[in-house]
């Protein structure tokens, strides 16, 4: 049944954040030419996606991302279909070699999500328009059917191939459920409201920052995921901040740590276990 | 004496779950068929308990789940009669090989509960209909065979085999106790109403999601413990997002870490082992 | 002087709980002789004390507890008559052979209290009626005389026989100091009447549970200690939720980490050891 | 879009604070020469930056801090033009032998920053003045020409060199989002008025500190981090004691922890791992 | 400029609080011999200071604590003139063979201050009544005389030597600033009146316990740290349970973690390190 309280979503990847540590002690013991051949090893599990024009990723991917100060030096994104796939690309880190130079020290597991204020409004509205009765078999089929619709035509968003920018900027969230301030007891229309009012922030900066929102209630100890990907990290900050004074923000938004870095090729792996900055090629898509 | 302000309870297994991280450099260092000797060693305490058409576990029952993220590797759930038998479970796993590439992450300590808002008041109605005065001996025997009754019909969901399903979901959580918002001092009929509601929620995703909940209050840290079992993980956060705007979740609920995975056999220990996501059978109940 | 606002309390027992856990991969590493020559040197520590029909213990006492759960495997919980005592006993058990097999969780240290809310508004009336000005010195004078007579009659309660009982809860609170919920800003007289409505909801639970309630401030991380000792563990479980509803607990208590276990003989060390979970002899006091 | 409730920034050094504890026991093993070549590797990455009667640093510098307490024994600060920069001078550290006598203890990433309160709402006046309207192109353009104005005048506190003073204290802030005093719901009048009183307070130990505020909302997990330079560890206690009555701090500040300790010069390095307290050279800027 | 709305302090001692775990697996494997040696070699860093009539400890001193509980097994007390000196007493205790024994634990690092609501009301009214204008440059260099003179009078409160009593009590401490309650907000009269009375109660104590206070506001993670010096524990117990009850510490206080212990003669350590409780000489002042 298709609760009138509870915004819609549609969603895509699966997704794991794993966050480690360079053990460089152990590296440091290595021979150079042992660490490229720990890095070529690994590569193949971060290689690049086939381009498609779509924007739409076919199948998994995952990328790497040097990250600054002491919650990490390496974190992956994977994305996935199925929670197996996820599952896999995990234990296909463990196996490595490289994996032996790195110590787990943090994680997030989550769904790529578009939350549907306004069309779980309109869809409501429109059905009940066509004479369908809120609640009703016909209505919830009707109802299915239409998010059917707006997932495929959602798909490069859902799906997407990750974006090839050097800065990344990843933290959770969740919407505050105070004893005063309680998103979840606020009416539709005011949580409606306060989205529309964040979204017009966030598109101020399209082109400078692209973000994906993944949903992780039920499993992780967030409620959302948020990536951020952009060619100066001076836009995390800006953007950020001129959020934080929207009501969504200001009043409701709780805030988990916050982990930022360079992403980086596959094929630079090496030069980061030898010590230098690792490169990103952002020449073709 | 049965206090009229506190919904009555039946208990069923002592679950004990246990969390823990693989230690994958040592289980590279082993070869295969020193990791297969291990799972197979340990693999008997997760053996299927026998089939009943009842529903209802009359022995104890282990179950293998891998973890996605950092949180842990594996998860094993622990369902015994007793606390005894429960210690001894937890000390059957501490003697296998298996356990010296586990290293220990959390855990928690709950036994199954049934709580019965809507019949606590109906006993007590029933029992005052009859002429019986609430505090008396004559009451709480009475009430005492009622609550008998009832723990014997509900015996398949206080000793429920657990459930073969491929996803797994564990949190645990509290009801609120802020100085504004307090559970605990709503009236029995307002919190048998919010108890309702979130019920009723429940109810929409029969059939999708099988539910065990467990009691920890003077056990564990958490009030209570929440073993969701699925076939699509979507349906976790479909489902706890919709019940988080339920009043009872909305305004009087607070949820500690949440724990995923996937549920498999016995016998895919060794994959597991070897880095192959285990499969879980689920041809047969 | 004797502060009408304060509930005057009585001492006994200096308490130092230790949570160890246990190191299995080292004690896999050791046969089974040399586990047990490791328990027999440790168990001398944990003697029973000798029998006393008063219940009075005239010496220390040190209990064993096989713990549930990842918090620790081993609780001791050592009783002495001083911090120089109990210092002592720390040191003992840190120079036994067991102690290399021991990884120290957590610990809590306490005095063994009995809170006398009724008693101190009582001789605070009696010593105003025999015409003694509360703050003047005849009226400590007698106030301290008075109390040394209580301490007397309570010393069973004050110096116990820790419990023979199989089953072992323990956990630290605080009575909250809340913004708005503030119980050293309630009156003396609306603490007494929760403490009263506190104790009478214990009082149902006579014989099924003992309990030993012990006073930490200024002295480790939360006011009080709680131990309680059942046969059945369901006990402690009923019994908090029940008095999770009274005025003192439901908007007042806050609430440690709890603890739960296994009660055993000092002479059962070496089937913990062993990997066996090990009894108590209840069959004598 | 220029938001007037939003006060503008203008940035300077992206900085890396790093704190860790020096490993004592592998220091002892080494001879006081091996510790002498170890330190003298490292010291050029803490080279003192060519003097400039600007004040401005041209190029990135690294500064040492040897820190009081068990949070660290080393405190690194990292001041560079680019976060590619930064993750290099972090790498640099990792590649040095020194680093293997080091543990990672805590971090902190944040880019110099100055808040305009007054500055922002002079602009708006001055730009609506001219006549262009709040919002439209001209009036961006107009508003980030003078933004580029007020950062070329201000580059001595963006990229300063950092202060040669012996004591160093840094730590992270938040303006406090809670359900009732809610620092991003005040009014930008109101805001301003609160930072102009704590500025007037700061002016009043102009000279006797050096304070530099960094901006880290979206690249940390506080909003904001301190770092004050002084010759009297006192004045560090004096001042944050006085502006914790000042509104802004009082109402709406949260603190993280405090790191303190004493700079030194590079050349000094040795004498730490030696034990001696390492000295700075404050006689030439 | 001396603010009238701020308490003045006058300071001592720089005090560095550190606690560590002992390494009893590595000392049960030295000799006791060994364990003597690297006793006396720590020894002279805890020599007493030499006697002085006034009480003022003209050089700097070190105490030592056995702890009880798992916080730790050893707490170092250092009180020295300078941060450079404190500096210096951290490094001498990492250059000994026994901190190749000690696990730190824990840290604080303060200093020693009264605060004075009552004589800042005064000066200002004197300073006042001599017709100097507050804020004007004679007034300030009038108050700054009349601290001085205060400094010296109270200095053998602010440069003790520290108390040889066997029981010691450490904690740190904030003043709240809730969304509702909050110390900074409070009039000067209204936290004048607050310290009074909590003055009060401290002053029924006298003799029985030795209070030090040193303020770490700016150096530390709370605000200030209180050290007691008892002959036995339960004045710690009785003490703070009274004064929870003053408005002060009732609606404003909030604490952080308690250490707990015994204070012994450095002569003893290798007592400590044989498994011995060491002791005390309390013959002599």
């Amino acid at each position: 049944m298709h609760n009138p309280f509870v915004p819609e979503t549609v969603e895509g990847w699966s997704l794991l954040h794993q966050a480690f540590h360079l053990d460089w002690r152990a590296l440091h013991a290595l021979s150079s030419a042992e660490r490229q051949a720990i890095a070529a090893e690994a590569a193949p599990l971060f290689a690049r996606p086939p381009w498609r024009e779509s924007g739409v990723g076919d199948v998994g991917q995952s990328i790497l991302v040097q990250m600054l100060g002491h919650k990490g030096d390496l974190l992956l994104v994977h994305a996935r279909r199925t929670f197996d796939e996820l599952s896999q690309a995990q234990l296909d880190v463990a196996q490595t070699r490289l994996f032996e130079l790195l110590v787990p020290a943090s994680s997030y597991v989550s769904i790529v999500e578009l939350g549907m204020y306004d069309m779980t409004a309109k869809i409501h509205g429109q059905l009940e328009e066509r004479g369908l009765a809120a609640g009703s078999e016909p209505f919830d089929q009707a109802f299915d059917e239409e998010l059917a619709i707006q997932a495929r035509r959602m798909a490069p968003r859902l799906f997407p191939i990750l974006p090839r920018r050097r800065q990344v900027c990843f933290y959770p969230m969740n919407k505050r459920r105070g004893e005063v301030k309680n998103w979840y007891a606020e009416s539709f229309e005011s949580r409606a409201a306060m989205m529309r009012e964040h979204g017009h922030i966030g598109r101020q900066y399209a082109g400078r920052v692209t973000q994906i929102i993944s949903g992780s209630i039920g499993l992780d100890d967030w409620e959302w995921g948020v990536d951020l990907f952009a060619d100066d990290p001076l836009v995390f900050k800006k953007l950020i901040y001129e959020m934080r004074f929207d009501k969504a923000s200001a009043e409701f938004a709780e805030f988990g740590p916050f982990y930022v870095g360079l992403q980086f090729d596959a094929a630079e792996l090496g030069a980061l276990l030898d010590g230098r900055t690792p490169a990103l090629d952002t020449s073709t898509p």
